[in-house]
């Protein structure tokens, strides 16, 4: 960390900072320039608050030059780690496609649509049960019924199976759900977070719209802090003044979260454009760019789905998909079991904090 | 609501739809240009999925011409609701500065900081006792304790109470605290949105730092179609590329919200620019567009504050700025009670639906 | 185009409106609803000025339901162009690498690095003679003297070449260039737009890192206008919130241009990252996405570069990407020569105008 | 400058980088800390690319503590700028309002508005002679005849005249102009800055949709560093995800700018809005925040214009909000001429350099 002091700052308020750093067992070692001193703080100083800092009226500014999360830190965990997904493996080289409609509509639909996924190649099922929707009048889920058409459906065709938890007073629902998704509304839900945090499940935890990929990994850590490292980040698409798609898919994020963090990173093409017609292209870039899994909503019947029908594929788009993706995949570790050119540590870097 | 079709849309599909639109009560206008069709919907659209109707082959795009939102809607209830805040009174023509320090720390601090803002001539005191924090390692509020010191400090001085919420399950902590606040960060958690609306008790909502106008007004409607109508927006900066300040703090969001909808409008400058030494200008700014108020972060000790300590206000200033305020208020306001010029109901349209 | 109208909008304003439309031979048809009227609007809009329709009393809001360029559009022109850029074919199924160093150094520098990318595979070369820099005390380029060397490079190795031109009065200077490139920050030059469509040379035009992709589209318009249709469209990154990459690379912008237009779409994954170690597995995600071609920085020795060293490959670096980009190409156009799974016609459309 | 190394730096490079800084005078010092080593950067480092820095094996990421721009910084300028512009002083406690109409249409038009905006108050005329639009099909601008009737609007009402130009070729033509106005789109058009840094002649230098504060600064650092001092900044809206207004008024601007640099800051509402129903409000708002002036679009008929109709005043709601632009101009300036609660030298800080 380093602090910025203004120019021309009272001496007597330096010696005053000074003294209290080093009582926090931090060495400052002053750095005097003509027009600027900055103060270059050796020691752990995880536990000090910018905040603090910065309300000092010497100082003019303090910048971290390491990252503040820790469990979710490639430099403290340098290998890759693989999350067991209900007996399905995410990361290190293990690649799976997610897919299913957006919402669990009928017991007919989801085994129709989990049987058509299972046999383009998915190998986990999603559907959502409970819905966050900006309307209040617009169909919210099945809910509880939805939950356990999802396990219908995992009954039929063994696919482990991930679904949305909006709310902590739901986990008794999920208990047989293999994967917990935490919204990109909910990313900093940070009740939720350290709720899901105390449990042994899988959670796949979506970027906010408005978040940094260092906010992402914040959430992350607050999942982790509370003794559940099982978590899978999900890039899908972040608000922009773009307004021919939903979102921008930020694919700069699979390079980006693969060096600064040892979890799984997965795309999500639907959300991520809002409009089938992109999927295709945005699934195979995904892929190209080294993520280690798809998510993807498919729907039996587009047109008639309860809700995103305009982003979901057929199964039939998606079974012509599922191939391509294997042919990129192929293609991009090609010279052995490599992803594509990974970023090494430290190649990548947490700016402005 | 206007369908535009796509060139060489099926006529039989055409028809389907058509006839399917009937069904909904809703008669759909052809007009047929050279290139392009477009249908213009005629009845009650409400009801209508957007989604559904993109999803279908033979539709390029379909816009919305009117507001999906009707509880919140000036056009439905045109005049300036004004809401009841623990005895004092918000909008049409009721201005109210909130203040008080970011976190409740202690006794002393939050009864000596509600003591300061009285005298400075603040109405409402703010406190947090449950705190979004980004990181988990940070102080996080002193949560059930806080609240009690907050209304210990109502106690002492009178001032009506301000505090967040953070989970719904927390709601029978907040009994006697005359505002709910629910933070930016959960604008969009519709259970929390859901529970307040079942609530008798006014709630300022935040606007997300990724949240359009549109949306926060969508969020507003899931508390108010709940039963809850007492709500009041707050306006507390959107994230943007720029990183001199922590947020922007939109305040062409006052004269839009106050077109579109009947609720009163505030105006947080503190979380708005991050910066102590930015309030001062940016709360005159608020004023002068005709907000309804403001809600300001003080603290006795900012360099101690536990948490946004930088964009705290001493009292001393906080009292300088209010003299400031009211003669900024009175200069909008000169010719009658009249709040600044106010745009007629469709003089602000939402564009892009 | 629709015009919606305000709620109780004057009958006489309204008279005088549909007459004043007749007059430009557009046919204005109402649909009445219950709180809103609009007006579908069939015939040729594209002279009609949407601003003083706006400016209109009775006006609440006007939607375009087609685009407004019409040269650049696909709708009008349904087969890819491609486009002859000094030898080299670009589009419909051409897909080209060009690549070089950011800025033009030395004879030496260039001469170097127009073999190393010329072995490596690359079909055209770049180099910056004249170089937008944000501070005026940055290496401004060798200007004439970089484009003498431009083409000595050109002589050696048979590379057609491509510099950014930043002035109308240099085109003198590029009259032996291959391509010209406008930069982003001129995407917008609307006096250089049109003298380069003045002009019988192809124009590489990178979208501004604040423009929509119907910006973009109606810059190329520009060109078109003037009578060059030789326009290759760049996307280059936009601006965001995210601040560990340097721009955010909006791939999502490859199908969308190629749906809306039938003009080449290369992608420049160095200044979209500007992070050497992205740049390969974002210019395999473009490739996979079905771009025309991508725009690379390479530089014999990054550390030493004049500007945009953290963002150059080296030339061993670039070979080795090339395979993977060569095996990812195969990988998407595996049946045949189609590119990836192409939107169709009328799947994207221009929200929001 | 910092320079933060990458963990197990090579200490060989490491060593070349310390004695390559000592040739630059630069006086590297390392503060070595567990997993993270740093070098404080003593000396003028305003000649160190930081690019260059970057591209080095060794080196993770680099950041300035002081701000690149030297002439336009308020650290070594402390006192505000006063421009004399065509005898109207702007600046250190100067506040003037320029209001015209977008476009000069014709004789009639540009006298009779520039006579109404007289009358109500303001004191320097605006009128579009050239214009930038997005679509090539929209009226251009009567151009040099423009600027001849400017002048004729200058001779009959005496106001001094700014206007806008779009090309370096045009400057001829503006010799008797009094301000000259670079646009939004032009900001970074560094070939146009560099031949008005040239001229004396003050220049209103407007912020591009997309530019930072300090990119903008930077724009005035290449017009001062040509020797011409007289520059006014301009905000006026930049680029959001928001999309009922046509772009985001950024008025934190106003001190953020005055903290930084001693140049004036003029607000836009009429871009920054683009409505004329939001004007009122955000150029009171801008009043109150500090700024040194305001410039706004006036026509004596919206509905007829043949540009920005939807964002101009009528005359006679212009001189409504002269009166109450005056009333809040003295409320803020209450107690002496002190504009508004100024952040003081270093409250303000450039991050993320």
């Amino acid at each position: 960390m380093v602090i910025i002091l203004k120019p021309n700052a009272d001496e007597g308020q330096l010696q005053h900072l000074i003294q209290w750093l080093k009582e926090q067992n931090i060495d400052p070692r002053p750095c005097v320039g003509e027009h600027q001193t900055i103060l270059g703080l050796v020691g752990d100083t995880s536990q000090i608050d910018i905040s603090s800092l910065l309300a000092l009226d010497i100082v003019e500014d303090v910048k971290r030059v390491s990252e503040p999360f820790k469990n979710a830190n490639r430099k403290f965990h340098p290998t890759d780690s693989v999350i067991n997904a209900g007996g399905v493996p995410i990361g290190g080289g293990h690649f799976q496609v997610i897919a299913g409609p957006c919402s669990v509509e009928s017991e007919e639909q989801i085994v129709t649509v989990a049987r058509q996924v299972k046999a383009a190649g998915a190998t986990i099922l999603r559907g959502g049960a409970f819905k966050p929707r900006t309307s209040p009048y617009a169909f919210q889920g099945l809910q509880a019924e939805g939950i356990r058409l999802l396990l219908l459906a995992k009954q039929e065709t063994g696919l482990p199976i991930i679904s949305e938890i909006m709310d902590a007073a739901h986990i008794p629902l999920f208990e047989e759900v293999d994967i917990l998704q935490i919204g990109a509304r909910n990313m900093q839900n940070f009740e939720l977070l350290k709720q899901v945090g105390a449990l042994n499940k899988p959670v796949l935890l979506k970027r906010g719209p408005a978040a940094t990929l260092q906010e992402l990994l914040m959430s992350a850590e607050y999942i982790m802090a509370g003794g559940n490292s099982q978590v899978i980040l999900c890039e899908r698409g972040i608000r922009t003044f773009e307004t021919t798609t939903r979102y921008t898919l930020d694919l700069s994020a699979v390079p980006v979260l693969k060096s600064l963090s040892h979890l799984p990173v997965v795309i999500d093409p639907s959300h991520g454009t809002g409009s089938a017609s992109l999927v295709p292209s945005m699934a195979l870039a995904a892929t190209a760019a080294g993520a280690d899994g798809l998510i993807i909503e498919v729907h039996n019947n587009p047109a008639k789905a309860l809700c995103d029908g305009p982003q979901s594929l057929t199964p039939a788009r998606f079974a012509t998909l599922m191939r391509k993706v294997a042919a990129v995949r192929a293609a991009v570790c090609e010279e052995g079991a490599e992803p594509p050119e990974k970023p090494k540590e430290g190649d990548v870097c947490i700016r402005c904090t």
